[in-house]
C-alpha cells in the first residue's frame, strides 16, 4: 500500500489526462492573477458591475427566511421553479414551447461544464470521434479527452464554421470507418475566436448534421452578451430534434454560484438525471433559489444590458489598442459579443514559447495550442476584454505589442524564436514562467 | 436524427444505468414527500435546528461584502481558506498534520457524492471489483455501476464489517482471477446500517488491505455526529499511506451548499483535481466561502452538540417505539450515532413487495434491496430518525408495525405475502404506489 500501488492504479487515468491542458491553464492563472500583471488570460465576467448590496440582501433572505429549504437537499433534476426561469430565459432567443422547449427537459447542472460533462458520459465510449470547431473551449477539450475521445477539428472563418470544411470531415471519417458521436459547437461568440455562425450558415450546419445523423451539442454561454443587436437565434430554436442546448448563468449573473443548464431530447432527459444523481446527487438548492430569485425578483434584463455595455467599450479598448499598437502582420478577428478576441501572430512567432517573455513584461494571455486537441495553434492567442478595465486593457495590450516586438527583432537577429531567445528571456526574468510544459 | 439515433447512442449508457437504484430512491421520496406521509426514508438533517438568521446574515454579507470574489470563478481545488478549516474539522478525528493531513492534499467537492465519483473515475474501469459493506450507501452503489463495475459486499454484524469475511471475499476473488480496486467502507454510524466498526476491528481491516494491497475509501459523513461519545478514530487516522477520506457538510452543516470533500494521498492529488475541473471546472465559491465563513465564525462545535442531542433524542424515540410495537421477528441495530436504523423484518415479510401498503397506511422506508448491488436485502429496511420529529416518527412506528402486523395475517391465510395479497392492498388504495418496479 504504497506510492507504487497508486502509480500502478492511475496509470491508465494519467494516460487518459495526458495532454490535457486544463492544468497547463491552471498553471498560467496562477502567475496572471498576481496583481501586477495585466490578464488578458481568463474569462471571468465582471462581477463588480452586478448590484451586489441588493443580491447580498437576497441571498440573506435564501438563507434566513427560507433556509430550511434552500439550504436542505432537492431534486436531481434541479427545482421546477428555477427550470420555468430557464424557460424565460431561453424564449428570449427563441428556445420557446413552440419548438418545444419545456421545463420538464431542462436539466440544472453545476456550471456549463457538468452540462458538457452529462453529455460526454451519455454518448461518449473511448475511440469515438468528437467533431469541434478549431479552435474550442478548452474545457470541453479536457471533457472530451477524459472521455478517451478523439477530437476533430473543423474550421471557422469571419462568419463561423464552414459548411464545407464541416462536411468533408464527415465525409473522411466515415471513409475512415470512424464513429462521430457528435458536433460540439459554440456558435454565438464563439470561445475563444469571437466570431459567430451566420444565418444562413446555421440552416446548413443543421441540415449537414441531419443529413449525417450526427447529433448537435450546442453550447450557448455568450447568447445574451451581444454588442450590436440580436444574435442569429441559437440552432435549438431551429430545430426540435438532434440538438442538445447548454448555457450557464456564468456569464449573465454569477459563476461563483456554479448553476447551469441542458435543454435535452425528451427521450434521454432522464438518464441525464440519473447520470447527474450518480455524480452530483442534486445541484445546490441554495444557488438555484439564488438564481431563481435574481431572475423573478431583480432586473436582470437591465442587468445583461449593462454587461453588454461594458463588454461593448471594453472590446472596443482592446481592438482600438491592437489596430494602434500591434505589429505588422498580426491580424484578429472582430466580435460582436462575448467575451474574446483571437489574435493571430505575425508569422513565426510561437505563443506558447513567447508566454515566459510576455510574463515577464506583465501581461498574460492564453496561447493559441490550449484550444486545439493536436497541438495547432501556436501562431495564436486568445484575449480576453470582460474583466479589466479599459485602461488597463490598453496597457496590456501595449506590453503584449512589445514582447512580439521583441520577438520580432531577436526573430530577425536569430533566425528562429523559441529556442535559445527564449530560454534565454525566460532566465532574464525574475519572475518564473508559468509551467507550460 | 430522430428518437431512434438517441436511442442507439444512449443504449450502451442505458445498460450502464440499468440496476441503478437512484430512480427508485427518486420515485419513492417523491411519494413519501407528501405531507400526510410520515417519511422514515430520507436522510436529510434537520436544518431547522440551525441558527438560520444568523446564518443568513452571513449569507447576505458574503455577497454584498464579498461577492467580487465569492460569486466569481475559483480554482478547481477550492479555496485555501476553506482546506484549512476542513483540516482543523478532521484534526478534531484525529486526521491531524502528525499522520500527514494537510490543505495541499484536500480536494473540495461538490458534497460527498462528487468526492466519490471522482475517486471511482481515477479507479475504476468497466469490470473492476469494488469491496463494499453489505448493505451499503445507495449514492455509492450508483456510481460504481456507472463505472461498469461489479461491487462485492462484504457482511457486516453489529461490530461493523466483518475482518474474516474480507479476508475470505479478497482470497476468493483473487483465485477467480478478479482485479480488485478498493474497499469501499462507511466505518461510522453506517449508513444503513447504523453499526460502527470497532476499534479492534479497525487496525485488522487495514492490516488486511494493507497485505492485499488494496487501497481504502472511507466515506465518513457523520462521524461527528456520535451520541455517546466519541466514535473511534477514523481509519485515515491511523495511516498515512492507502486511505482515502471523503467527508461533506452535508449532515453537519447544510447539503444545500453541495460541499464535500476529499483527503488524497499527495501522489494522486493532482490528478483528482484535474478530474474534477473536466467535471465541474470549480466548486462554487460562494458555497465554499459560506462554509468557510460558518466554521470560522460561528460557534459550529455548539451547532454539532446541538444536532447530536436532536438525533439522540429521535434515535431513542425511533428505538422506544420499535420495542413498543413492533411485531415479534423484528430485530434491528442499535445506532450509537448517525441518522439510520437497520431493521430486519420476520421471517417471510419483503419491504419492497410491502412498500404500497406502507404509503396507503401513511408511511415510508426504504427497502433493503436499495442498499445491495445482488438484489438480496427483501427482508430488511432502512429508517431514518433524524428529520422527523419525535412524535412523528412514533406515529410512523405505529402505521409501519400495523401494515407488517397486516403482512403477517395475510401471509398466515395466503400462505405468502406479496403477490395476490400485495396486488390487492395495492389496488384497494387511493394513493398510488411508487414506481419500484
Amino acid at each position: 500500500m504504497t506510492g507504487t500501488t497508486l502509480d500502478d492504479y492511475t496509470d491508465r487515468y494519467a494516460r487518459r489526462v495526458r495532454g490535457m491542458t486544463a492544468s497547463e491553464i491552471r498553471a498560467l492563472f496562477a502567475v496572471a492573477s498576481r496583481p501586477e500583471v495585466v490578464s488578458l488570460a481568463g474569462g471571468a465576467p465582471y462581477i463588480a458591475a452586478l448590484p451586489l448590496d441588493a443580491v447580498g440582501e437576497m441571498l440573506g433572505r435564501l438563507g434566513s427566511e427560507h433556509g430550511v429549504s434552500t439550504l436542505q437537499y432537492g431534486i436531481g433534476q434541479g427545482t421546477l421553479e428555477l427550470r420555468e426561469r430557464i424557460c424565460e430565459v431561453m424564449a428570449l432567443s427563441g428556445i420557446d414551447a413552440a419548438c418545444g422547449a419545456s421545463p420538464e427537459d431542462v436539466v440544472v447542472t453545476v456550471g456549463g461544464q457538468q452540462a458538457l460533462d452529462l453529455v460526454a458520459r451519455l454518448f461518449l465510449d473511448p475511440g469515438d470521434v468528437v467533431l469541434a470547431e478549431g479552435p474550442t473551449y478548452v474545457g470541453a477539450l479536457g471533457v472530451f479527452q477524459a472521455a478517451q475521445a478523439q477530437v476533430v477539428h473543423v474550421p471557422m472563418d469571419e462568419d463561423g464554421l464552414i459548411p464545407e470544411a464541416l462536411e468533408a470531415a464527415i465525409a473522411d471519417l466515415a471513409r475512415a470507418g470512424r464513429r462521430v458521436k457528435f458536433l460540439y459547437t459554440i456558435p454565438t461568440y464563439q470561445n475563444p475566436a469571437g466570431v459567430t455562425l451566420s444565418e444562413e450558415r446555421r440552416e446548413r450546419v443543421l441540415d449537414i448534421c441531419e443529413r449525417a445523423g450526427l447529433l448537435v451539442v450546442e453550447d450557448d454561454p455568450y447568447g445574451q452578451l451581444g454588442f450590436e443587436g440580436e444574435a442569429p437565434a441559437p440552432l435549438r430554436a431551429r430545430r426540435r430534434e438532434g440538438v442538445f442546448y447548454l448555457s450557464t448563468f456564468s456569464k449573465t449573473f454569477a459563476p461563483g454560484l456554479r448553476v447551469g443548464w441542458i435543454l435535452a431530447p425528451h427521450a434521454v432527459r432522464d438518464k441525464l438525471v440519473i447520470a447527474s444523481e450518480a455524480q452530483i446527487l442534486c445541484p445546490s438548492g441554495y444557488a438555484q433559489a439564488a438564481v431563481a430569485t435574481y431572475l423573478g425578483t431583480m432586473p436582470w434584463r437591465q442587468q445583461l444590458k449593462v454587461y453588454r455595455e461594458v463588454y461593448r467599450e471594453r472590446r472596443d479598448a482592446l481592438l482600438d489598442a491592437m489596430t494602434d499598437l500591434m505589429p505588422e502582420g498580426t491580424s484578429w478577428t472582430t466580435p460582436t459579443g462575448g467575451l474574446f478576441v483571437w489574435a493571430t501572430l505575425p508569422d513565426g512567432l510561437d505563443s506558447k514559447a513567447m508566454m515566459p517573455r510576455a510574463i515577464a513584461a506583465r501581461v498574460a494571455y492564453v496561447p493559441g495550442t490550449g484550444f486545439y486537441a493536436d497541438g495547432t495553434g501556436t501562431g495564436a492567442m486568445r484575449l480576453n476584454f470582460s474583466f479589466p478595465p479599459p485602461e488597463r486593457i490598453r496597457e496590456g495590450v501595449r506590453r503584449l505589442a512589445g514582447v512580439m516586438e521583441q520577438e520580432i527583432a531577436m526573430r530577425r537577429v536569430f533566425g528562429a524564436v523559441g529556442g535559445a531567445a527564449g530560454r534565454r528571456g525566460r532566465a532574464g526574468s525574475d519572475v518564473p514562467g508559468p509551467d507550460l510544459a
